[in-house]
């Protein structure tokens, strides 16, 4: 039987995690686990793991590493008692060839001793420290997708990674810019301070109104576009790599890790590190 | 011609950088290059480098990764517009099997299109920052280094690599406590807040007068013992599991980065990365 995104709002961690697990919830994580830290996921082969990790480390803004599996075991132990990342995402998208193939609820099938997966921080982090600042962000009181657009802002390179900075915008009440960027600063794990502040041409951007994704979202008289570095940049670099298989979360389904979304270091401090593969529960 | 240290403590980087690389300067680093980014230095073999950097990832407080060679490349572009790896640290420990078998001031010999960099931040950079707060640091002061214990704290394995936390010590008055934690927590990419406070016993350390590294320093009536993870841990982790060979920093004589010591992202703008290994100069 499925469960609904309003019983979920209210589940402790346990319930939130079974359900998903077991395929019972395969929706959007947004708002879910209020307080935790949610994570974007990539899965590779062991083959592109150090490229892969090095690119994360250059553009650290894009790509803020929150964790990494040991080589060939789905359990993320750093980032939670009880996390098997085959089937504790509400959805995967699964690119081949650079190309998505496929989307579902389990990788149980497709996961093998030669994948590492990788987890990044995301924007949902700040969102929450700026709403409860008291700062209305617009895209989610009004149920809309965040503006994203492709930059001018070149990634560093590692490996056969690369390309353009992908950036989402916020408009921000001239009044409430400090503020905005020093809370979201004391997140390095989601994205940090803006990237750009003002002039949308200047980092490559013509027209605000048309967005590359995400949904449009209007700019106030009193109001700045304000521009941060946007978790689909390592997706656009994992695609345009083109690895022969490469699984990603679907946009807005995340992962939703045991550490708290203040933490100062995105690892449990209990952990149970363990390579039995076959002892967790498989959806049905 | 040998420089001197109180001449390179008034020089730019490029004379600073030059007269390391050319083997004029093979002393120790603190206080040079003020406001620059000074980081500690691991070199091993592609085969290790994924769990190592795994292990950075995981035990970010004792490894704040700063940076990462590209696999055989000698040049950290992402810290600096000219940084060889091979030659611009005063003095690099050579490890084989884990075991110290020589100190060079130049490793052009032994590097390898096998071999990868880490640069890891250090504990300078947060030192400062507490001295621009007026908040002195006894062992600074008085020209010794800092009391460093082996704790009882686990860090969290990856691969070979696993061991102890080792942790750095500092007595600060009772009524500033809040602040040092405040400043130094600022600054993940140097250890970040401290790792404990108050009475060593409850990490393991039975007397704060016996060092495991450094000068032991005494703790005034009104003030507390401050502890804050230590980069000789991924020394300690490196030695442990016994890798052929290992190539580390001199502790104390570290690398000088291009890097600001408070940027937010330890990477450079404006990189030009290049494979030319043989453009650079060789220390004579």
């Amino acid at each position: 039987m499925p469960v609904t995104y309003e019983t979920l709002l209210n589940s402790d961690l346990p319930s939130l995690r079974k359900a998903v697990r077991f395929g019972k919830y395969t929706a959007h994580t947004a708002g879910l686990g209020r307080g935790l830290l949610q994570a974007n996921l990539a899965i590779l082969s062991k083959s592109y793991a150090l490229d892969f990790m090095r690119y994360c480390q250059r553009n650290p803004k894009p790509c803020p590493l929150t964790g990494v599996s040991d080589t060939g075991n789905p359990l993320m132990f750093t980032l939670g008692h009880d996390i098997d990342i085959r089937t504790d995402v509400p959805a995967y998208n699964i690119y081949r060839n650079g190309l998505l193939d496929d989307t579902v609820s389990d990788i149980s099938d497709l996961w093998t001793d030669d994948l590492v997966a990788f987890a990044l921080g995301c924007s949902f982090t700040f969102e929450h420290a700026i709403q409860q600042a008291g700062i209305p962000l617009w895209h989610i009181d009004n149920n809309k997708t965040v503006p994203m657009f492709r930059s001018n802002i070149d990634t560093v390179p590692a490996g056969p990674f690369s390309g353009k900075m992908v950036v989402s915008m916020r408009a921000i009440q001239q009044s409430r810019l400090a503020e905005v960027v020093n809370v979201s600063r004391r997140y390095p794990l989601a994205h940090g301070a803006p990237i750009h502040i003002g002039d949308p041409a200047e980092i490559g951007i013509m027209d605000i109104g048309h967005t590359d994704w995400g949904d449009p979202a209007p700019v106030g008289d009193d109001q700045v576009p304000v521009f941060w570095a946007c978790g689909v940049t390592p997706q656009v670099a994992l695609e345009a790599a083109g690895l022969p298989l490469c699984i990603t979360h679907k946009p807005g389904y995340m992962l939703i890790t045991d550490i708290a979304e203040d933490a100062e270091v995105p690892v449990i401090s209990a952990h149970t590190p363990t390579h039995d593969h076959n002892q967790q529960g498989e959806k049905s």
